[in-house]
């Protein structure tokens, strides 16, 4: 069976088991942060105060192993509404202001299966997948665009209505409160129709802004006090939920699209932003549909951003598109019915280099770049090394990647090098060509594993 | 008062106190490891298996703020041994093979001032404070040498007895073991005398080597495989101690001179080894002295390494240097008398450049470097930046350093600037003129806090 195959066989016998839990079609609200770390949340062990979020958890299920498919924002989120990975719909860094592409136009969003469902579709917040209107929320599936293009760091930092820039500099301490209004606003306007909410918030990513009755009064600082916006912000969508006596007809998503950057907290994992160890891709998900998913459960399983398409479409009874998803289907893990659910390994990418694979509690790192992201490039340039040898981590009893297990479980390496070398080829041209490049620049066989490797030599 | 005043002032008050309850000078038993990480101790968190410092911790204190002094071996020991900051007595940096220097020779150690109270003195491991036989262990105080000169990442990496060289290439497997039985012939020789051993081990820095008896045995690779037997090798020398009837008459330490490398967890704090992050300074760090120090407690008051030093040579009667320490004396916290002892501000430097300074819970960042240790240099230099704004971190609402409050707490900002403008002037020239070139190099002020700052102009 061919990875094709199996996902098709796995959504099937999923799909049978999940459509007589779920006769019918639910709104979807699925509101992701940006660059929040995965320990900063109360419910995930941080002293930042997030009640809402913590009732989400508590009324719905807290997954532990959910992976963000890539370490930036514009990949991530490419990820997310496509359930592809990165790499293959053209969304391989992140996009700037000058950049004239977006998210491949022949991709199918999560936005365009339920508006074809005959959802209503909103999206509010950073975009961040094209600015050009072709590529804008607009024509990629969403009625409703308002929110900003861009990261917050980058200029012009327009807010936009649908495809007009309404401010010409966005106010970055109303944005969470303005987010909130048109979610409220949404959410009523639709509450008779099936809708699609997609919230990604341009916090907490830099640089931060919160609204007066939030600003300095958090015990972490402007990044608690932005975080504690947020969780507000959920809140009053919780709150408008309710009050439409929406609970039982309503999936809530909640998630991050990367690891913390300057600020925030990866808990107890190694590294941050734009790196491949948990830290950059390990995030915070939460999942609530009253009466379907039991309240108060931790999901260890292994779960994918990717996933969401999948689940989604086939809970709201949306055709998939004709590319095969890298994502799986796992509403199983959400209802409690499963532990785990097979999939294929997962892949971790910097731009088109693959520097790691996880296979349940396994992840092994294949290449590293020689300097971390965000410092001056060395004068041979920045480039991904492959590692003298791979080093084997076990997440369960090595959350931060500090015990390289490799050479007490070579059958492990093997079997997962294997099933690289057969997923690489269904990458496009440009992950093939990174992947061998990367194999002729091996970093120095002395250097210790663990961390960056130094250049012996860029061939 | 003065600071030397203050010290003065806090020994002589602190010590009226001890020596009521430390009439006998004890052996001192000075266990140090190399790159232990903070959460690599079953004690503080760590899955590796190590009863037996388990069992030192539940027998004795157990510090959680600890810092080491320095982010780097040779440093880190240079302090540990004088009580001084490195800067202060010639050892700012690793020693190589090559270097013709050591710790400044009118310098004092702990075994100067316990060998002129006819302690018998031994070191035994890595020694990393200068090669040529006047800066060996022999000429500083101690009567007796076996160890590795050097890390054993550094060659010609030989096994010394004294000023001779026993083993051309040093068997990295068999290290451990021989310091132990070592430790074990020392113990039974001097019993009857009091007596100094230090035991700076040679592990678990890379490359990492251990006996066939533990290879292969621990659940997290080679790296637990070396800690899990260190703490054997601990638990030979208490079951030493106690056989000869020697608990109560000794106290043991066990603490390690930085923060994981490229292996080893600094559990949930920020950064690594040669950084000024925590996981980079603090150390475990346990004290056991039967019938003195109380058993089973946690000590959250900060400590130094340095403080080993006035703390030791009090208890053993005796005399300070006349050079003043930096050090103070935590016999106070090791007996549980006090949660922490007044202090001057701590400052961590990583070679001569002064990056943060510590006072009670709060951190100061001031500068930091341009890339991480240990990558390529960048074209126009590695250096220290002064940061756009200071840092401030309170360890212990966010010990990984994640959550900057400086905006908050405007009036710590300045008061820890003030202290540190004064005592900047109290170093040799070269840390000032370190930190006056750093005051030069601002990093780009629209670098977001918190990482690496970007170098927009080397002036």
């Amino acid at each position: 069976m061919d990875r094709r195959e199996f996902l098709s066989a796995m959504a099937a016998a999923a799909g049978r088991q999940a459509l007589a839990a779920a006769p019918k079609p639910p709104n979807i609200v699925l509101i992701l942060a940006d660059d929040l770390g995965y320990g900063d949340l109360g419910c995930y062990g941080s002293s930042i105060r997030t009640p809402n979020l913590d009732r989400l958890a508590s009324e719905g299920v807290r997954f532990t192993n959910c992976d963000s498919a890539d370490p930036v924002c514009s990949p991530s989120r490419a990820a997310l509404l496509t359930g592809r990975y990165p790499t293959r719909v053209g969304v391989p860094r992140v996009f700037f202001p000058q950049d004239q592409d977006g998210l491949n136009l022949d991709e199918t969003t999560l936005a365009d299966v339920l508006r074809a469902r005959k959802y209503s579709t909103m999206c509010i917040g950073k975009w961040h997948l094209g600015r050009p209107a072709q590529f804008l929320p607009t024509a990629r599936g969403f009625q409703e665009y308002f929110g900003i293009p861009y990261s917050n760091d980058m200029n012009p930092r327009v807010l936009m209505h649908n495809t007009e820039v309404i401010q010409e500099t966005a106010d970055l301490d109303a944005l969470t409160m303005r987010y909130t209004e048109q979610a409220v606003k949404f959410i009523n306007t639709n509450k008779t129709s099936p809708f699609f909410l997609y919230m990604p918030h341009t916090y907490p990513h830099i640089p931060l802004g919160a609204s007066q009755r939030f600003r300095g009064k958090s015990a972490q600082g402007i990044y608690g006090d932005v975080v504690e916006e947020l969780d507000w912000s959920v809140g009053e969508v919780l709150h408008t939920l309710k009050q439409n006596k929406l609970d039982q007809d309503t999936m809530v998503i909640f998630t991050s699209d990367n690891g913390p950057w300057y600020l925030g907290s990866p808990g107890k994992l190694r590294g941050r932003k734009a790196t491949t160890y948990e830290g950059g891709v390990r995030e915070p998900f939460l999942a609530r549909w009253t009466g379907k998913i039991p309240g108060g459960r931790t999901c260890d399983g292994t779960a994918s951003l990717m996933d969401v398409f999948p689940t989604v479409a086939r809970l709201c009874d949306a055709a998939l598109p004709a590319k095969s998803l890298d994502g799986v289907d796992i509403w199983p893990l959400l209802q409690g019915r499963m532990q785990s659910v097979e999939r294929p390994p997962l892949l971790y990418f910097d731009e088109w280099e693959l520097q790691c694979v996880r296979w349940k509690n396994w992840k092994l790192h294949l290449a590293r770049y020689n300097t971390p992201p965000y410092v001056e490039v060395p004068a041979r340039g920045r480039h991904t090394f492959t590692l003298p040898r791979p080093e084997l981590y076990n997440l369960v009893r090595d959350p931060d990647e500090s015990y390289d297990v490799a050479a007490e479980n070579s059958e492990v390496v093997k079997d997962l090098l294997e099933q690289v070398a057969k997923m690489v080829p269904t990458f496009p041209p440009p992950v093939q060509e990174a992947f061998a490049a990367t194999q002729k620049r091996r970093a120095n066989p002395i250097t210790p594993t663990g961390a960056y490797p130094y250049p012996d030599a860029v061939r």
